[in-house]
């Protein structure tokens, strides 16, 4: 009686007879490919900590940026097609300068949020700027503003929430579950810090090093970890 | 002789040989598929209630927002999908500034409901502002104007119905049936807060608790509850 | 030697063999699911008479409007979706508006028809204010201008005919045969009403209550019946 | 080795292997479910006769209209889709004013002719008054200017001729036979009436009466016949 | 490993395997189903004579145009589709006046030619002046310019070739055998009519008359035949 | 696994799974059928020669044109669909025209034929010059300029490498060989005249003369032998 | 329950069930199929060197550039579409023109990576310049700016890394190993130069030889190797 589920999935932006929208669904499945990525927020501000894979040894580790400043206060990282997020964090930033030239202030986190999203829900209605397929991406937005620190996760139907402390990628699943268990409202910035490697430790294949984990923070400023850093964060295990 | 059902839900828009659209049937049952919400108009103003399902104990409550303002005097309960959703609120919003703008007076509330639905009737029109696919959300609009309080019902067809009371969402028939039941044009506003809550609580699966369940009321002006006034209405109970 | 019936009805605004437009054949299937309206037409003015499908008991029977005024001296009740007939009936007033600005003098009733029907006409031809399908609504309009009372039928081809009587949507067929039996040209506005309402009854699975019925006249301005307006030619059965 | 024909109707505008355009044989089809319509040329002016089913008693019969005024000079019977044909008439009239306007003078009926047939001739070419299929339609064009009485014959294609006699619709090859018989060019306006009603009366499967029959002469100016001076000419049969 | 030739010829214009376009290749099976015309060149001038079928004794002969005029130094006979000729025809038309109108001369016979192929070839680009499909149309261009006498035929691929006689259409073949062996370079213009008539009169079923015959010569002006003229050059067989 | 070859080439310009693009092999194929065409480059100009075939022998040979003018110092031969040559090398005149109005000296033979090959490239691009297929014609571009004599060989996926000597069309094969056995840098313009004419002469299924074969050099400027000239070199054979 | 692989490619930009972008994974096909390149870092600046195929002796070695200049401080090697690379060096030298213009300094290595990967990611977009399929065509751009010597590596997808040493096309696996194996920071150019072209040798099916290898270096400036130079290399092997 009904289509079988591949038949619905062509549709770029069709519901499917169960209300479903496939090429979201598949979407994420991209993301479920990618390389994992935590976010942990306390009350001193938000830690980012994410897994690079170096393919080859005679790569550039820090060309492979999987943590990006989006303004001042503003930090994401992100897990799947990375092309994909260097367009929404551009149109991002384009949006957070634009707020400061036009009120003389910083935009909040939420509303950058949001209009990252907008971006994101638009795919396929051949708009200027908007894809004609979802952003195979998802993003955890750090930041910190009039409200504190917050921290936001994405997905590629262009939804959003507020978390105290998520994991994406590859690795998600095992990583929420250690995050759900660590994780208490009290913890300070370095116990973050320890929480989010530790748990990328456990969930990446490979040994852990300042070549293939990056670590930020937005505490109130947005700061990438030098490999020294980096270091120090992981001789703390 | 007949194409099977199957073969007409491609077209986005288009009549089967029954005269049916069915893309937006499927997008009802995107709603279906939602978060129950639960609307009770009294004369003294409008009673909101909605289920908040909160899958990580990380996620912050807050920020999984299933009743919005639009105006001071206008409120509303979504279910289904939330980023379509609002699309459609941030429509209302700027209609109802421009409306205060324009006139000096608020947007009557039939009129916001009315531009809210022209948007959601004309997807697959490849206008700016509208969708390639049906908006997949149901909402009930609650508000106060010089007609007193009201409340509507919007679905993806683009088609509204004023109630005095209705439930959206996965839980809707059973819900639906207590309101019928419950439901009599004199009760107070305590009296349908207390409806409202009692009857999300039967439909949930969870113990009801401030972190996931949402009230909110037009009476005359939007007030969302704070957690301590939801409280209070679930120790009524 | 041809596709089967089924394979031509794909394309929106495309003959068959037959020479038949098929996705027109099926908008108008979506009338013969709708609620049945009647109008008649007398010396004195025309009188519309609609059925409400009043599906909970907590829907205010007021907000189903199937009759709706376009200008003064006309009005019009609908069958099939109302959602596409708010955007003719929108079409027709802003037309009606118009000429009364630029002429002076109100827009004659053929002319308010034809207008709407230019717009169903243009189903499938990606203009700004045409549909991608066609309206899947039949209209009965009722006015009066200086040729005296008229009433108009219009189907989803954007063809328009006048008529002494008519009546559209599922009971249709039933209602048409009775009108023929009672209809003359010299009966009264109150025999109509009083034919109208009785055929009505016929044909509806409930009984006839002022919350189920909606009665208007053009005689030769737009009135909508009141409740007690109602129930008054109900009583007179 | 080729598509069965059945495969090439599907473009709206394409050639199959044969040469053949399908959609506009398929609108050829369209005229053939249509009414007849006859129109006879003689020295004195055009005679336009029609065909017109009135399928209920309670539908106006000067309300269907397959005869129409495009110019005072120029009128057409048609038949097919009315909808269709009120589109093209309505064209031909903006042109003969437009002509009139610029000229100071009456467009001739084969550049009135010629005008319609461009418009038709541009389906599914994306222009904004052309339709995006073949318009199902012919129309018998009778017009009298500087050389005289003319009978334009019009079919979906956009090619014209200009004849003696013609009959379309779904009585014509009869009517063609027979007027070819009777016909000749020295026949009185007065002979062509009664000819182009008897060979109506012929096709016709019911009686021939005022109300169901359309004349209309072009000499030199158009006029629309009214019920007595119909009811004078089937007096004469 | 292949599709077959059916399943390459429904892109309107796109290569099969063996890089074929077979829209094209369809147009040029309307040509054949056309009625034939012939050009011969001569040193004084080019004659044209086309075959005009009569379909019905109703028809007006003048009225069916297969030899039309483009400027007064160049004229053209067709075969195909008619509606598709007369738009190029047109197009020639305007080009022609709008070259002398800008530089004070006619424009020469292979500038029109060139013209008129530059608008066949660009069918399906989404033009305004383009079809959407290859014109099904080919054209036999006779001129005079400061080259002296020229004839060129073109045909639905927007190719042209200059030759001294051509014949288009059904009876094409076996009339381009029969110019072959009577022509040569120094024929005069009234043994070219004479050759050209009378292969029509072999490739046609009916007899030759005035009436089902159109002949037309540029020497140096365009000239039309008068019926007169036509029963001359036939009574010379 | 994959779809079989014939699945990919229907898109325009879509990759198939080993990364090919089939159209552009499809118009490759157009071009396998065309005449040959051979251009050989010395160190005092280059010589084109051209197979022509004369399917009649009303046709005008010399309207028949393989070999056409750019610039004063640019011709090419072509191999493949002519109209769509005419199109590039209209294209091309234009460009160099402009090139001298702008900076008042000859456009390059590099930039001429680089001009040409972004005007192949972009087919299926929907701007308003390219064409929704790939164009089917290969060029030999013979030029002069401040670099000495050059030869471009461009072919329909808008690439073009620059040669010493090249064959295109049906006999491309036989004749490349020939041109690598018999060239050399040192060769006389009249010892490639030989070579040119000698080698079409073994692909060539009729005998060689000057009505079948066209011969131009550029050297420095542009220059289409007459036919004296090509019979000159054809007597040298 | 899903289409197979095959089914998904064909929407050129489209999810799926995997998460996959098959349409840009076919276009690195079509890089597997080009000749190899190879890109080394040293502290001096950057070697590119590339393999030639020249499939005739009579093509002119230079003309086959696989190695292009995009400004004074920048140059790339290629593998792939030549056509599509040539589009995207165009689009790269206007922009670092435009920077200059616009800053009076030198654009940075990586805004002009990220600027060729914005296009190279839009495909499908329907923008002005970006193509309607993915560019098939990797890139190795060497460049010299304030941060040093760096060397970039881009794909279809619009992708980008920094890497001390790359190869890409045909050769690419074998030649990667040994890239590893032999490169170290601290070798110089010299070196870089003998191990780039004796890893080529190795992957190449020919002699190596000036004519079918093509070296640049940008140390700091962009510079193409002569012949002379070239050999020089090569006798150093």
């Amino acid at each position: 009686m009904f289509l079988t589920r591949t038949e619905y999935d062509r549709g770029v932006n069709t519901f499917s007879p169960e209300g479903r929208l496939f090429q979201v669904e598949y979407a994420i499945e991209a993301i479920k490919l990618g390389s994992t990525a935590i976010g942990v927020k306390t009350k001193e501000g938000v830690v980012l900590a994410v897994e690079k894979r170096i393919t080859s040894p005679l790569l550039e580790p820090s060309s492979v940026e999987k943590i990006m400043e989006i303004d001042d206060h503003i930090g994401c990282a992100m897990s799947g097609l990375i092309a994909d997020a260097r367009t929404l964090v551009e149109h991002a930033r384009v949006e957070t300068q634009n707020h400061r030239f036009s009120y003389g202030e910083p935009m909040t986190v939420e509303s950058t949020t949001q209009a990252l999203c907008d971006l994101a829900l638009r795919f396929g209605e051949g708009d200027e700027e908007s894809m004609s397929r979802p952003f195979g991406v998802s993003l955890l937005i750090a930041g910190h503003d009039e409200n504190g620190p917050s921290l936001y996760y994405t997905d590629p139907s262009g939804t959003f929430w507020q978390c105290n402390a998520k994991a994406i990628g590859s690795g998600s699943e095992g990583a929420d579950s250690s995050l759900q268990e660590q994780f208490n409202k009290d913890i300070t910035l370095q116990e973050a810090e320890t929480i989010a490697v530790s748990i990328l430790k456990q969930v990446m294949e490979e040994k852990v090093t300042p070549n293939n984990v990056d670590i930020a923070k937005v505490a109130p400023a947005y700061h990438l970890y030098t490999p020294q850093e980096v270091e120090a964060v992981i001789s703390r295990l």
